[in-house]
């Protein structure tokens, strides 16, 4: 095709798979670098179509945020991108090729496959939740990874307090009353954090609960909370969770769940424990998506597609891969990135570049990024956070957090709804309405 | 118990079963009365934890308004009101008993019976949707009488645009964009004009979905819309939506509908139609809530509970009926009041205060009321209205539907939300990001 007699350009297909923040934005800089003259057809592929912002999942789980303001659509993010809303079924490395599956969440609809021939492929498809084959998990415990666990997890908090305010048997309140997070890395930090708040906060809406029943209890094999921060601060975080009545048992692993109970066995003691409990949230880990196990694309030790420092698949120069589903390579040999939102993004925005690059014959730039910072929220009104090596907690801290989120929430729309949403919260505190799960088909697979 | 050595109360529980407008005003009128030296057991039963308020369910549909905006927590509209989370699953009239069930919405926690003993039971429990046995309607259709179903409806819409941007068959494709509305009463009007908006306003997102295949069908066997209201402004309605694209079908049933069909039957034809559609909404009416049928309590026409003009049960004196389950008879004999949220918030507040009349040994009062007027939503800024025998049509009587419903939003918290909803929805249009369904396992009743 010949636009403005400028050249005879060809049409060129990039096919980004996942919408998350290394996926969005490969597809942004890939939109913003697409000369006038050229026919690139950027296509981005979702099973949802809309980008999660997952940091603040926790705050859907402890009612203080609503779905709607942590979701972006994807379709308005930028209009040179074409999205498909389906769910990958497989990728065919050798010819280039994926295969999607639409329509999975309608009920009574028939589905459809679709292959796409790519010439660039980025594949940015991110994580799911590592249950470490731990017997019962996956079946008796929720997860803070998707915006459905994060409202399964509210909707269970507050029928398990409705459901306490109306037994009579005391063990059973108990149970009842019982809160169980798995893992102490930041979402399980966070998530304890909020759920504490929350059923704390509530307590005095529900007469008939004594708040001497309610028990939240923070699991993890290490040592210490929050590994990824500096001891100080770790401490500090464990000190206030502890004064909020939250009982840690580190040094502990999760070694069952079942219905009504989880078993736990601390290190130096001979015999496993069972605590009861209806509410179990693991957040003790990830794995990549597994679909790209039969990809044909090399892996690497931690299950992710083995790129090199320009993100490109080994022996594969069409093929690309970031954030939490690749191995990135640390400058010098030291190890590979770890699978956080900041290091996906900025891995997206390369591969962007390097794509275009690519695509014109430019040389590929190489990933190195030193992270900002860390932040993490450990209850109402207090965090910690570690920014350009100068470390904060509390109130200011929880400020921090709440500023560097809002900011980086990707469209106007959801800052707007987020601060109102705050300000609700602070004016008429949380809010007990538990709007009900619709009971639909499970699609199968 | 003798307190400030005033009187001798004796403790009188008083159970209302429904959190719906009449229950909620009967609870917070008998709140009000209660002496402050008597003991009132003032006890709420309802499945949800919230009031609903259903005039803007079909804003949930449309996807103008998120839910929480709409649900006003029970246990914080009144501290004098003990609130009970359950279903009820019997009602003993003889003996002034209820029975309920605890706990449904949780998967893995054991249920728990309930039995209450009232000395007054007032009897709100409102209706369901009535699907005149018409085949295959209760499996193939949604309905605007709850928020899961609102919720349904929008993303269920917004699902099948994103199937339909995808399908390559052109009869597929039309039927993937085909939306019925069975009923053209006030919720099928409005339901089909949010509808109508939502996949309009949306389809600009959807570069491969073309406008003329999308196809909106309102049905109904009557002659013309909103018989509530006056000739002319029902007139106005149509015209309003015919302009925006709803293809009517007056004077025609629906017979039947299936997995991707529905099947009507104009009245002077002799052939029924199949309309292939993945989406039909039936608004063809209420029927009172079932569980009143083997309580013993005497039922009228409507099947709903015969009261006298006090609300209050034939025979029995300690028994009052309100709302969409009760046949309240119009005063000089005109039959009895409509089921309308108007009426069921009025006959609430007046048994609340005919229930304290009762126990104190005061005259009862008789429900006597002329709605104030009716409002219709036809459509983006437009409406109809008859206030005061006045009628309005167009924008001004789409700001009065707003609001008027804005201020009758029971909540302060809600009040904010709506109007941010509202604003948003105008600076940044519909959105469309879809959260998924999360998939609980169906409680077994």
């Amino acid at each position: 095709m010949r636009r403005n007699g400028v050249s005879e350009p060809e049409s060129k297909t990039i096919v980004i798979l996942g919408a998350g923040f290394g996926g969005v934005a490969a597809a942004q800089e890939l939109a913003r670098l697409r000369p006038e003259n050229e026919e690139w057809d950027i296509v981005l592929v979702d099973q949802n179509n809309f980008l999660l912002f997952t940091p603040m999942l926790t705050e859907v789980a402890g009612g203080v945020v609503d779905a709607s303001g942590i979701v972006s659509a994807v379709r308005t993010l930028s209009s040179r991108v074409t999205f498909e809303q389906g769910r990958v079924t497989s990728i065919d490395a050798a010819n280039g090729q994926v295969e999607i599956m639409i329509g999975e969440s309608l009920p009574g609809v028939q589905r459809a496959r679709k292959v796409i021939r790519a010439e660039h492929l980025v594949v940015a498809l991110g994580s799911i939740t590592n249950f470490r084959g731990i017997d019962g998990l996956v079946e008796h415990s929720l997860t803070i990874k998707t915006i459905e666990g994060a409202l399964a997890i509210r909707t269970r908090t507050l029928a398990l307090l409705e459901r306490a305010d109306e037994e009579t048997d005391p063990d059973a309140r108990r149970a009842l009353l019982t809160f169980v997070v798995g893992g102490a890395g930041f979402s399980g930090v966070e998530t304890m954090a909020v759920l504490n708040d929350l059923v704390r906060a509530l307590r005095d809406k529900f007469p008939r609960i004594d708040a001497r029943d309610i028990r939240t209890v923070l699991v993890d094999p290490g040592t210490r909370l929050l590994p990824e921060i500096s001891e100080g601060l770790a401490q500090y975080a464990q000190k206030k969770l502890e004064q909020r009545g939250v009982e840690m048992r580190l040094q502990t692993a999760i070694t069952g769940a079942g219905e009504g109970w989880v078993e736990v066995k601390a290190e130096h003691v001979q015999d496993k424990e069972r605590i009861p409990t209806h509410l179990l949230v693991w957040a003790g880990g990830v794995t990549p998506e597994p679909v790209i196990e039969k990809s044909g694309l090399p892996l690497g030790h931690h299950h992710g597609v083995v790129v090199d420092g320009c993100c490109r698949v080994k022996d594969h120069p069409n093929m690309w891969a970031i954030g939490d589903c690749a191995e990135v390579p640390r400058p010098g040999g030291k190890g590979t990135y770890a699978p956080m939102a900041q290091n996906a993004t900025r891995e997206g925005k390369l591969v962007g570049g390097n794509v275009a690059a690519a695509i014109q014959g430019r040389p590929q730039r190489s990933f190195a990024y030193h992270p900002i910072g860390e932040l993490a929220m450990v209850g109402r009104q207090t965090g910690v956070a570690s920014i350009y090596g100068l470390h904060f907690s509390g109130t200011i801290a929880w400020m921090m957090w709440r500023g560097i989120y809002l900011a980086k929430l990707p469209q106007m729309r959801q800052r707007v709804r987020v601060v109102m949403d705050w300000t609700l919260d602070l004016v008429f505190g949380r809010d007990l309405a538990t709007i009900p799960v619709p009971h639909s088909p499970r699609p199968q697979p």
